[in-house]
């Protein structure tokens, strides 16, 4: 029988070895005192191993066999509400009867109370098969966890310390009715002026006289928006200044909405919502991509007034993240596909996987997986920590003060690694997913164009990965200013990362360790340039500036206008970062498990002639964009 | 009104001064001696660019309207002929009331006599409109001058050199039917097992004891297969041995087999073929891809019995070039879709072609179809030249023999051009065209993820292009050969070259002479590496050989076995010589036209960077893939 994580060696590393479970285990179980939780870390991840053998199952017998009509059938609106093609429903079915829903759910809730990480492998190993059913799997349990969090967060969750047990959560109905399959959620930010631009939004929330809140607007590409639980974001106060562009990021908040209620008959009754229409899109056809009205519709605030945007901002990482393991799940098919395809297809007197061109692709989509499952486990892995840490922190924080302040620091490192490296993921995931979907195609020949063959169709679904949840130009952005003002801020600490660097480059004892310590100097001289090159626009004489006199003299100076330079180059610079990314943690795996080096050896093969072009590119070309750009806009131009 | 001629200087600028037209207008209109001819160059011009002023027309304000009716109307087989949309007809009833399917032919066969080249010139343009249509439409005119041309070529077309016309050709009847738009061609050459490799085909040509021909056998993938007129490569001689994967391509002959005759009433009476079925693709909907059988089809054997593949390569190097101008108009639509969408989205404040990272992609895109047009039109016109020479020696070679030896030389080095940048031509723009429709996507954000908008439609049609007509491995294998066995066999001219090209870099007296002549060198240290590389292999002191002594040592040794380092960089090289050849020309045109400076700069801005990156990849990489392809094939592979 098929098995999508059995026949997967390189996702079992994490589960047997690649991951510190240790803690993590230890702080999803309350440190094993739960009463009814596995024993010990072993016994936990032998729940989660046996756990993914049945979702990867699942997702090789009952979904892969599905796809295509799944993809061939059209989504429709249907007297305003969506209708999915039987195949889909019978997938959810299939995924309510195992309570997949409720994975990463506490076992008070329902829930299996497993890592959210292992949710996130769970939907690499259904993204295998079809792209858009995880998108709206996600949905589910995504936005079940989501809720319990924004609950916890704002105070309004109460937790029996002594049996650590949750005794009752604000959003319980809709946590529960979601672990059971009978409803999902869906995150509402999108409009038609604002995709990347959230400043822009204008759907507004406001408050009643007796104290309720009511959401009205309308809100598009909203994926799994026919679903019962909306997390909306709206304004509550109006924009700060029309001259400002990030002035309006003050004034949202965030919302919980139902779009429905259940007639008794099991019928949806909408009041103050309406589909106003379905996307038809190039791909992801499983999946419903929705435009909905809200007419006054009842909300319940998250959280406080104003902190809308924040608040977002904490579901959009676990979001990014989840979109790296769903790109992740198709690469993993792409590279299947193609070397299944090439394999068996003889040219010139041998299979084509023996000709060097395809050999060379197969090799290069290999590592890619590999580095894409290495950095996309890791930056899950630190998110998780780093959120789990804050909970434990709030709810039972231990006695002692030193041991306080040692999670703390923990919390804080967890937190700026998920931070450095969520963009990271979300671009090379998504990048990725195109490029080997793309090759998947070209390996086919003319057979990857038709239908006959699904390459085709992993293309069309990957496309959407580089958009939704943030471009690649905003990962690329976010990437860029935290590097890069990260290291103004703090040139001291910046001056001895590199230093070390340069130093390890030529000292270290494994050839491994000075090839990933090369990457890293040129990152850093890289990144040096950049910040020179910005700075040399407002100060002339920065150039011959000590690194340690950056802040002072960049104190009075806006990095959202004098940026240019940076943001010209902000994808190749997110590139090269993604490079010593993946090498650093590929390294990290090497010096604990030997047989991991192969990778990492393969990686390092690309990766270094890749990055010492970005290095070319990125310190050699651009001014005569930049000067074009600083022009004024034309008048005829600016007149409009 | 629209016009996709007048609205694009670039175009017109080759129409205008940018290529030769002297001596081709002169072959062509047989020195300005035919009575009804233009009486000049200029004149010719004027009637040219009349021509392109109202295909330009016909492009934007017929075809562009109904597009997506096309895209979206499925073909279908109904009583075993393809049902086009209505639409369709309705464009190619237009054509064939401009007379467009004869633009290339003589005058006396009913066409315009118009240079090969301005026939490629309304594919970019009406490609900028669908390049699906453009697809059938190529299968008109260029069939029916691949008709004329094969007729010429094996002596059965009479010419009267009196009159500078041709009184009668072979395959007059179906050029007369494909001219009048009643009837168009295809080229049958892809079988279930054989695609790249047409060492492989299996469809056989059969030759009665009555002198007849006779094809029997299956073709798939054929583009625009339903027609009348079948250029098909059928096996006439066994295949010389199993063990050598070439000896199969030295049985091959080409046929001209018309699949079916006008029934009184305008049906179609098929007795010796079958429609087999219809592909259904990814994208390219108004062109139909069929499969279709031969059952003992009466034939006509096209040249010599035998030298089918030869002579298929002469239609293919037309075809590449065409996919080169198809692939352009699809650029220019993407390049121009994602400008305007751009200047009208705003996003923080200004609209995102002010962005940095969405200008700069906005600023290669540009570039990039300025250079595809650059090399593509140029290689059209070699190839163009090179032919009509090689005609004009053959019908009216001129008395003096110092004059046929200066025209043979000259044939000869267009052909040796026109052989050199073919293959680039089809990669470059056939790959750009799938990067570019990507970019205008992702430009578009989550609107280009739908089918509101047409930015989808242009990466489901461009995927094809670098699979087609041999497809972009394929492309960089002849450029790799071509360029390192020349230089093998010619290794003084081989040295002579690079150091002129050492020299240049530093004595030319023009910056951007030095720049071009730099690439140049880079290009011919990669060459050398890979020669010394591949060649290290067989003899482990070649490395210290002297340059001028490779060609004997190399003299008992197999390129098709030995190449294996050269095979698995060869896409790489290929990128290389391309960012080499579009220099070169582009410095052509700035040396006779000083506006033109600044394309040049766009693109060696960009050409450099990306050839240093190209050249080190080559240099410092694939060792380890050479040696696990060395290995021999594990003995349960091999017992496959």
């Amino acid at each position: 029988m098929a098995n999508y994580f059995e026949d997967n060696a390189d996702l079992q590393y994490y589960v047997d070895k690649g991951l510190d479970w240790e803690p993590l285990v230890a702080l999803t179980e309350y440190e094993w005192r739960a009463a009814d939780g596995p024993a010990s870390t072993a016994e936990a991840i032998e729940l989660y191993r046996d756990v993914l053998t049945l979702v990867g199952e699942f997702a090789a017998e009952t979904v892969a066999p599905v796809v295509r009509e799944i993809d061939r059938t059209k989504l429709r609106v249907v007297d305003g509400e969506v209708v999915h093609p039987e195949a889909f429903d019978g997938v959810i079915e299939g995924m309510k009867d195992m309570e997949l829903f409720g994975m990463s759910l506490p076992r008070e809730l329902g829930g299996m109370n497993m890592p959210f990480i292992a949710y996130m492998m769970s939907i690499e190993l259904i993204g295998r098969a079809d792209v858009s059913v995880v998108a709206h799997y996600g949905f589910h349990g995504g936005i079940a966890m989501a809720l319990l969090l924004y609950s916890v967060l704002e105070d309004s969750t109460s937790f029996d310390v002594e049996n650590n047990q949750i005794t009752s959560t604000r959003f319980g109905e809709a946590i529960e009715e979601i672990r059971a399959g009978a409803a999902w959620g869906s995150m509402d930010i999108t409009e038609s002026d604002a995709g990347s631009d959230m400043g822009a939004l204008r759907c507004k929330g406001e408050l009643d006289a007796d104290g309720t809140w009511y959401v009205t607007g309308q809100k598009i590409y909203i994926t799994s928006g026919h679903g019962k639980y909306h997390i909306v974001i709206a304004r509550t106060e109006p924009v700060a200044s029309a001259d400002d562009p990030f002035g309006g990021l003050a004034g949202l908040s965030l919302f919980l909405v139902p779009a429905y209620e259940d007639g008794p008959d099991g019928s949806r009754v909408r009041t103050f919502t309406t589909i106003d229409g379905i996307e038809d899109k190039l791909g992801h056809n499983g999946s419903a991509t929705v435009a909905i009205s809200y007419e006054r519709a009842p909300a319940m605030l998250i959280g406080k007034r104003g902190e809308g945007f924040k608040q977002m901002l904490l579901l959009m990482n676990n979001a990014r993240v989840g979109v790296g393991f769903e790109s992740l799940g198709l690469c993993e098919a792409a590279w299947r596909m193609a070397v299944d395809y090439a394999a068996q297809r003889p040219s010139m007197g041998k299979t084509i996987d023996r000709h060097e061109m395809i050999a060379d692709y197969l090799d290069e989509m290999h590592t890619d997986v590999q580095a894409i499952r290495a950095i996309t486990m890791t930056g899950a892995y630190h998110e998780e920590m780093s959120q789990k840490i804050r909970l434990k922190l709030k709810f039972f924080p231990p006695d002692d003060r030193a041991e306080v302040e040692r999670l703390e620091r923990a919390q804080k490192r967890h937190q700026s690694k998920a931070r450095r490296l969520t963009p990271l993921v979300k671009y090379l995931a998504s990048e990725k997913a195109v490029e080997m979907a793309r090759k998947a195609i070209q390996i086919h020949g003319g057979a990857g164009y038709t239908k006959d063959y699904d390459a085709e169709k992993l293309l069309r679904d990957a496309i959407v990965f580089p958009i939704y949840e943030g471009t690649s130009q905003i990962q690329a952005l976010m990437a860029m200013k935290d590097t890069l003002v990260g290291a103004i801020r703090r040139p001291q600490d910046f001056v001895r990362r590199a230093a070390t660097a340069r130093w390890r480059s030529v000292s270290a004892r494994s050839t491994l360790e000075r090839r990933v310590a090369r990457l890293q100097s040129l990152s850093f001289a890289t990144q040096q340039h950049l910040i020179t090159r910005i700075a040399g626009g407002k100060f002339r004489d920065m150039r011959s500036m000590p690194v340690g006199g950056w802040s002072q003299a960049l104190a009075d100076w806006d990095p959202k206008r004098d940026f240019g330079p940076a943001m010209l180059h902000a994808e190749r610079l997110i590139q090269l970062l993604i490079d010593v990314a993946v090498s650093e943690v590929l390294l990290d795996q090497a010096e604990r498990h030997p047989e991991r080096a192969d990778v990492l050896e393969r990686w390092l093969e690309r990766a270094e002639p890749r990055s010492r072009a970005l290095h070319d590119r990125i310190t050699t070309t651009g001014e005569r964009l930049l000067a074009k750009l600083a022009e004024p806009v034309a008048m005829d131009e600016a007149a409009k």
